[in-house]
């Protein structure tokens, strides 16, 4: 029996040794189109900002230990240019050597995951153009701007790399940052949050209008027209409007896919017989929104790809719960969060839909507190289900409550059964009334 | 109608201003024995320590707002002596002018809080030894080693204020601490992490024997000696070693209690008519215990508070949920927390116990790690129910993940829903698997 497995990152390599485990036997091969594998690609930004010290650190295991510890086989800068799902054949493209070979498969893991999304318009190489998707474009960013005595950039993109990387390029030097998007992450009053801390920390902001065009001046000077008139100019851009399902080798087969992520069911099976799919190449199913949707992150492909390695090992497995939304990131010294569904996709759900908002102190009064923390609840007002949350604070520790709403969605509480939690005090940790209870009496208040 | 509630902090007050804001023309009376209402107790260690600059940050309202914004006159230095039930008068000893009156009510709030436990061989009155209990207590702490060149001390009782205590007395500079106690919090495999913490902070450990008897030796040295012989001595000695009910004066009452601790329904009625119990004097139902305990902790005594002042406001409000035993503390740099119940209580309630301990680190592997947490949990190898947890953190965030297993806990989650969470991951938050995840997918292959 003979697995192939494309994709080098954590679905795959996860579903390699959960097969592994579960079958000492099995022909095993990887194969990954890039020179890394195994790396936290959401440490990124860490690295480029100084945080992680170099880029060996972001990666988990060594292609070494895999091939001695686990007896899988990853060939890297191997690129599967096509499939052929009826004769179970793949093709390789050996990229250094740049031949091209076929091998055949019993079963076949697809864990493709995603690539950045590129507008036609602001597909434009130049050496001050990025993108952040991978090792080598963050080593590419770092040997251009570190010690390049760069002044300026502007970042295209309000999502998480973008806001994340504002800090990054902040902590190496660069002073002067303009942040461009339609809209950030948050719609709700919580992103005023967002774009309060992105001012307090020199940022410029310009929301509200699509870039029309990017423009080189020099090999070290770019021009960005923006839709609405405004022209920018800065020594670099980044480009980070996204990602898209890295599936364009089967947009022409017969694998079902949605907008290009590959639809499987709960065990990860595609459509395809001994055909799986798990990580950021598919949908998953959310749990609120009942139905499959495309969001990348780096749990579920984990979860996924440990699913299908269990079900190719002949390991019990539970299958996969799909997800809730559930999502943490940093801007500079605020913390952010959120879980569940927003109030539009109540509405569009049929909810009577409703929210609160609740600013309140993160510990006791009297405890230094660093700042408030915000919490957005989004409830339906006819059965008091619980239905999402954000949350924004100036530590971890307040955005990582999400957790709690996280699970509170999970087990389907009302808002009730939340303002009735036995929620953990003691001064450098809360105030008495934790501010998810707070903002769960509110809420309550509201409904009556 | 005249409501009599007595005492004037958390429970208290809570009842007052709930009952005032359903019922503006009550009249409303608090008697409050000592010299300060409504203050955070808990916050007394870091009032010592140095971190709470002083006491009036404490008070969380003042006497003055009560009566001009809450028309609720508050009486500090004014003790209830006795209540007579069937006449429905209180008697109360006006302490600086030494004159004892009478009050009549139709509804009446017992809300006297805990006392210091003393066992009679301890009680000792002298200068050096302190109990922590009042701003009074904090005080006396303060003046007596603040700029006096005390060297040393001893702290009899390991749970939550002794060890609280430690971390202050350090901070104010009192280099020679021992810990004395039986036992301390926690019993399982965490405890090890809290004596790892206090040995890394110099602190000697003295625990294993109960102490037999202090002595004086000056008005600024005492003398401990513990029941296995040893002879300890320091300029100073705090006993902490727990509190009892504030209920002397019912004790010859026909009001129900369990060991001086007021036994009441779910909306704090007592067995008396009109008679209302919270806070740190009263009994809390244990939801998995399934019974009446005493955990006398700030959260329970506000909601209890406050359902007291909905019922006697006539205001809408849920009966009191109980609690699950939550609660959380530090220790130096040590962040602890527990919730639900022990593999020892849960044997004795039958289930077929067993526990799983873990210990992971807090971020992504390349994110800098302060070092790792522990996580133990419990639960019933027969109905994979999730019955309690335990955590040791470096970190305030790893501590209060405790509160993602007190929501599992009144979801009565299985240890297969806890693995199944969809919790928020980035570098700066948590690894890709939340240690909660890892946890129980630990116990879960415990249980196959």
């Amino acid at each position: 029996m003979k697995l192939v497995v494309i994709g080098g990152n954590a679905a795959g390599l996860s579903a390699a040794s959960a097969a592994r485990r579960g079958k000492p036997e099995l022909e095993i091969e990887v194969f990954e189109k890039s020179n890394y594998i195994s790396y936290g690609s959401c440490g990124l930004p860490y690295y480029i900002g100084g945080i992680v010290e170099n880029s060996q650190k972001l990666i988990t295991i060594s292609q070494d230990d895999f091939l001695k510890k686990r007896n899988i086989p990853i060939y890297t800068n191997h690129e599967v240019t096509s499939v052929d799902f009826e004769s179970k054949t793949v093709k390789i493209l050996d990229i250094k050597s740049n031949k091209e070979f076929e091998k055949d498969y019993n079963i076949l893991v697809i864990a493709t995951g995603a690539k950045p999304l590129i507008f036609p318009s602001l597909d434009l190489i130049h050496p001050r153009v990025f993108k952040l998707h991978t090792i080598d474009d963050a080593n590419q960013i770092k040997n251009s701007l570190i010690g390049k005595n760069v002044q300026s950039g502007i970042v295209i993109g309000a999502g998480f790399i973008g806001l994340e990387m504002l800090e990054a390029y902040s902590e190496i030097g660069i002073k002067d940052l303009t942040l461009v998007d339609i809209q950030t992450v948050f719609k709700s009053k919580s992103k005023d949050f967002i774009f309060k801390e992105l001012e307090k920390n020199g940022i410029k902001l310009k929301i509200g209008s699509l870039v029309k065009q990017i423009e080189p001046l020099s090999d070290e000077r770019l021009k960005v027209e923006l839709q609405n008139g405004t022209i920018l100019e800065a020594g670099f851009v980044q480009v980070s409007i996204g990602v898209v399902p890295n599936t364009e080798i089967f947009k022409d087969s017969k694998l079902k896919m949605i907008k290009g992520a590959i639809v499987t069911d709960e065990y990860m099976n595609t459509n395809i017989p001994s055909v799986y799919a798990a990580g950021d190449c598919c949908t998953v199913y959310h749990q609120i929104l009942k139905r499959n949707v495309y969001i990348p992150l780096a749990p579920a492909a984990n979860k996924m790809g440990r699913i299908v390695g269990n079900r190719i090992g002949e390991r019990p497995t539970d299958p996969f719960a799909g997800v809730l939304g559930t999502a943490i990131f940093k801007v500079f010294d605020l913390h952010c969060a959120r879980t569940g569904i927003t109030l539009d996709e109540a509405k569009q759900l049929g909810y009577d839909a409703d929210t609160i908002f609740i600013e309140n102190a993160e510990y006791a009064h009297y405890y230094p507190n660093k700042g408030k923390m915000s919490i957005l609840m989004v409830f339906d007002a006819k059965s008091h289900l619980f239905l999402g949350a954000e949350i924004t604070s100036p530590t971890p520790l307040g955005a990582k409550k999400i957790d709690v709403f996280s699970c509170a969605l999970s087990a389907k509480m009302k808002i009730e059964e939340i303002s009735r939690l036995d929620l953990s005090y003691a001064p450098p940790f809360a105030p008495v009334w934790d501010p998810i209870l707070i903002a769960a009496n509110v809420a309550r208040k509201k409904l009556k």
